[in-house]
């Protein structure tokens, strides 16, 4: 399978083994997984159709059952040697009427990924469940990152940043090209690079299009004296990087300055306070109180950042509104940005882990305000 | 935007008047629409964060209002300039707060979409209001595509058989490529044609490979006397193309040949199935029996085909178990395989649309036995 990179395989029993401590503490004899990258965290499988069943009690992992459709009979045998496989179509009902066979009990359900209308079904079903909202369960222990998910993640940002080295080196950041024709070498190169898939649609925004923080590329034409704002990000192994750079082509104005600097500045702050225990609404408010002594609080209309991993927008949220604290391990971005509509914006954002001893930095781009000649 | 193609803009409102009509028969006075590419296909905003409520009586749109978060502030002014916009994080809460403050009574919310989780948040938000399920709605509006989405579903089939057409010009097909960098240049080859995205991860599978009906690229060698299989498409203004090929490297044994050959007579006997009103189980069987009368009816182990629209994977669903009957205008996959493990298999598969004299092909690849020398 692709993003190997020589790495040994995650010990997916333990991560079963971990869950089931969760399991326990909530109540619930077994755990209908339904939502399909945490089924990929926990037993590799990465198919489009699967349900997968986890019992608290069973640490032989004898009734432990991944269910996916006819297309996926070759690839389940290979990805989950370990575990037993059904087969159907309708792999959630399957592993639902299957743990009704079983007389389980309690069983949770993934209630932030099950649909109002699947729940219905499963009720439907008459099996004698007592179905238990159970949400997030997988989610907690995905918010540390394990050495091997550190590794991809780092892998990730290594081929933006390389991606980016080598647009800068060729030339190919200039006025003249249209922003979609940048967004598709940026993407070509990161394949290049050694990323299985782009992270995430690649956003390459220039002039007066910068001030727009989610743009999607367009023919706009780059020119002298642009703002360029790319963010982009490589995925390999699964995992997500994420960064984001705006340059300058020519020679800065002023104003181009005093914003970059700005948000520079923020994005520095924010940084530095990442450490375990920090409370997330806390970090958001060390960058953002900088962007607002400056007046320009309202110019930043988003939050800081995010968790990334599996997903490219996953837990923790770093916002005004952000809830719990950080912990070792977690691998999020930082992100502000100051964006003046109509005129150009400026966003730094950077994929870092929560270290003890301060964060460790993934994304090694330069941040100081490249000019572009 | 991208994908424009100097095509007029969809009539939005048209949608939403007939959307209006689903609303009275299902009684309900207005609906709460969640689902992101509903949201496009009802307004155009292509954002990641929306919510947006349209009431049943209301045909002067006054209350018609769309939902989003502070990054997409300019972009949904431009891109949905005849609705009332608000600016909320939590876009579908703060939608449900202002149904409720207008006193709405029944709000059907796509129940389909909704989370379990999600769900329960709106009930505790208090509001009076009585939700009820309303699931796929505008899926049934969607099902029928307009002038203007066959365009785009023609386009994206373009791009494909284009890029198809320069790979095997250029010779990028041949033995001692891997499967990876066949894929990659395919994907580089449908954005040179014109494609935003692709429509999905990109299949190739040489040799052995080819029996896996889902295969994702590897480092695997194609090798003469290989059939390769390439499962491909492009996404043009987002609307999705989906074309599978398989070829042979080099001379094709008997074997190939007869395999081959079921499978295309199997796909002929699914595409001349297409009609207006034929029930979709029908379809499927059409070009499954085919396959069974040769002895090889288990080796077929995944339906005949699927809706394709703004999403890659949509209604109807061509299957054994499918249910309902085809509709003119209906944009379709039909996608026979035969597998036989572990020495490799062929699929074949268009994406057409039904009408009344015949179905319209939309992928024009040529479907016979291509000899790659």
């Amino acid at each position: 399978m692709s993003g190997d990179h020589g790495a040994p395989r995650p010990d997916y029993a333990a991560r079963r083994a971990a869950l089931r401590n969760l399991l326990v503490e909530n109540g619930v004899d077994a755990l209908l997984v339904t939502d399909l990258v945490n089924i990929r965290y926990l037993t590799g499988f990465t198919g489009s159709n699967a349900a997968l069943l986890v019992y608290s009690w069973d640490t032989a992992e004898d009734r432990t059952v991944i269910c996916t459709d006819g297309r996926y009979i070759t690839q389940v045998g290979e990805q989950v040697p370990d575990l037993r496989a059904e087969i159907a179509r309708a792999s959630a009902r399957r592993i639902v009427e299957l743990a009704g066979e079983w007389q389980t009990g309690r069983v949770g359900f993934e209630s932030h990924v099950v649909t109002v209308e699947e729940h219905h079904a499963f009720v439907e079903q008459g099996t004698g469940l007592e179905l238990v909202p159970a949400p997030h369960l997988v989610e907690q222990l995905r918010l540390v990152k394990d050495a091997y998910e550190v590794e991809r993640l780092r892998a990730a940002c290594a081929a933006a940043d390389a991606a980016l080295a080598t647009l800068l080196e060729r030339g190919g950041l200039r006025p003249g090209r249209t922003e979609r024709q940048v967004a598709r070498e940026l993407e070509w190169l990161m394949f290049e690079h050694g990323a299985e898939a782009v992270a995430f649609e690649t956003i390459v925004a220039t002039g007066a299009n910068s001030a727009v923080p989610h743009h999607r590329p367009t023919d706009a034409v780059l020119a002298a004296g642009d703002f360029v704002k790319l963010d982009f990000g490589a995925k390999i192994g699964g995992y997500h990087s994420d960064m984001t750079r705006t340059l300058v082509l020519g020679e800065p104005s002023d104003w181009q300055r005093e914003v970059y600097e700005l948000v520079y500045a923020a994005q520095k702050a924010g940084r530095e306070a990442l450490k375990p225990g920090v409370a997330c609404a806390d970090v958001d408010a060390a960058a953002r109180s900088v962007i607002e002594a400056a007046g320009h609080g309202e110019l930043f209309v988003h939050g800081l950042g995010h968790g990334v991993g599996l997903r490219i927008h996953e837990a923790p949220g770093l916002a005004k509104t952000g809830t719990g604290t950080l912990l070792g391990g977690v691998a999020l971005t930082v992100e502000p940005g100051v964006y003046f509509p109509g005129r150009g914006g400026v966003r730094i954002e950077d994929t870092l882990v929560v270290r003890d001893g301060g964060p460790e930095l993934l994304t090694l781009t330069s941040k100081e305000l490249t000019v572009v000649d």
